[in-house]
């Protein structure tokens, strides 16, 4: 028997408990999965953000540690972990940030906002025409899973797209930029922007007031990475001062966002409550139980996590 | 030298004299393009509704009517024309409307005007997780160049795609269904209907009531094709009925849409004006010179209208 324990909240509980039974009986895997073990007991550990593991040194046989989300930041700095740990990537949570990203890109060239705002019976002041999206050049900053899918549906789509990266990447459709000077160019162009980038230490504060300044007047911001990627205050200025047209916003460095946040008021930004994905728990079971399965054969475990690298 | 006649308004003449100087030069034609000429002189004559033309027996010499735009049910019924006639089809045209259909599509998937309506404060009101596109069924009505486009391309985001078109059609990625039986089934699946028929006396007022209530409860319509294909009154009472979500309209049976009509101050209704795609001056100019290159060398016309079917 594999003992696997799931350690996050009661409501993934909820989620999880009858997709994740359903794919390890698919996989021939004689796990019994509980909330509750000795932790000496463990093969593997099921993990999300506040779980009730926080020291994991008592689980001294336990073979992984499988994350449910894509983002490890709450768990790859901590120092009680010394065994692998593995990321989700997950097909409906890719899928769902091509949706948001796509959706939110055409709806920022296509200037929907301005139609749903001139809904008043004035045909001639409605009136705008859009360039082609063959003119209008998206940046992607961050080429992982999420970040090179969503840049490349905006190419098939005829946006001229730029993706940036931290080390030098080749993905067909793209001109891929990387390195310190590369950012700057990256930026220099994007006429819509989007951050897929994880957070690191390198990455927090990144689109600071001098990066944000880098951006062609009138961009747009897309963030549905994560919310320290942006000062927020610099932000509010650069939209403030007319040198951004908008910002849609998915995460925060609070969340919930506060309700007195000037982001909520803000008409130049949108806030979306954390939902641009989410790990979808039919299609996340069945790669947890996947890396289950190579953790019993001994075969490398899928999207395992470079800690050095801190994603 | 081979005489053009330019017979549409003012403001055409304004924005395409340029290109389409240029676009009959980089061919090396000798072309006189003016907006008079004596009748009997004309080689050609380049086309667009409220034209000075309405009469085309003079044009004794005329080789081709090259039509401005997509839609031809200005001129494709005209008695006194007996030269051939030909379509735009245009890159910019159809670019242009895929990302109108596909900017549209995603923002009533994402539900993207629910959280511009909850900017409020309350993180938990706003919440709201869509599907994924995959489960998401869209049909769209009409699989000539620029259905064909729009269906292929939301097909590739990841909605199941079902096209419709009178005669039957095999298109990679799409279920392709035809006839008025094929009709039925296919507005029974469609949470978004997407209208691109051309406008016919068979497509005139397709979406009556019967029809609107073949869609889904919940469906949303986008309709960038040709306002006659909606029965107004029909789609209103559909809409208030509760049957259907939305309506996107781009053209409408009077434009400018009067500042009365319903549709103005309908909260499911938003009215675009006539922008969702564009025959671009640039891109429609080297599709016309091309046309006369081959109408002086003998070979076939590209986009040739079927008079007997009007388009």
């Amino acid at each position: 028997m594999i003992n696997v324990l799931f350690a996050a909240t009661e409501q993934r509980w909820t989620e999880y408990r009858a997709p994740l039974t359903e794919a390890f009986a698919a996989r021939d895997l004689a796990v019994d999965l509980r909330t509750d073990f000795p932790p000496e007991a463990v093969d593997y550990i099921v993990y999300a953000p506040n779980s009730p593991v926080q020291d994991f040194t008592p689980y001294t046989r336990c073979k992984a540690v499988l994350n449910l989300w894509a983002g490890v930041e709450a768990i790859v700095g901590n120092q009680t972990l010394t065994r692998p740990l593995c990321r989700m990537v997950d097909h409906g949570l890719t899928r769902g940030m091509v949706e948001w990203v796509t959706g939110h890109a055409l709806r920022h060239h296509l200037h929907i906002d301005h139609f749903l705002a001139h809904q008043d019976g004035d045909w001639d002041a409605a009136k705008l025409v859009p360039p082609l999206a063959e003119e209008r050049p998206v940046t992607v900053l961050g080429l992982g899973e999420l970040g090179a899918a969503c840049a490349q549906a905006l190419a098939q789509l005829g946006f001229p797209v730029t993706g940036w990266s931290r080390s030098p990447k080749d993905i067909e459709g793209l001109t891929c930029l990387s390195g310190p000077e590369g950012l700057a160019q990256a930026l220099s162009t994007a006429q819509i922007l989007v951050l897929l980038l994880p957070l690191t230490a390198e990455t927090t504060d990144l689109m600071d007031a001098t990066r944000l300044a880098q951006l062609p007047r009138g961009a747009v911001i897309l963030n549905p990475g994560r919310g320290p990627l942006i000062v927020d205050e610099a932000l509010l200025a650069a939209l403030d001062a007319g040198h951004l047209r908008h910002a849609t916003l998915d995460v925060f460095r609070t969340e919930p966002l506060p309700a007195a946040h000037p982001f909520w008021a803000h008409p130049q930004v949108t806030v979306c409550p954390h939902i641009a994905s989410e790990t979808r728990p039919l299609t996340a079971s069945r790669i947890i139980a996947e890396n289950v399965a190579r953790g019993e054969t001994g075969a490398p475990f899928l999207f395992l996590v470079d800690r050095s690298q801190g994603y």
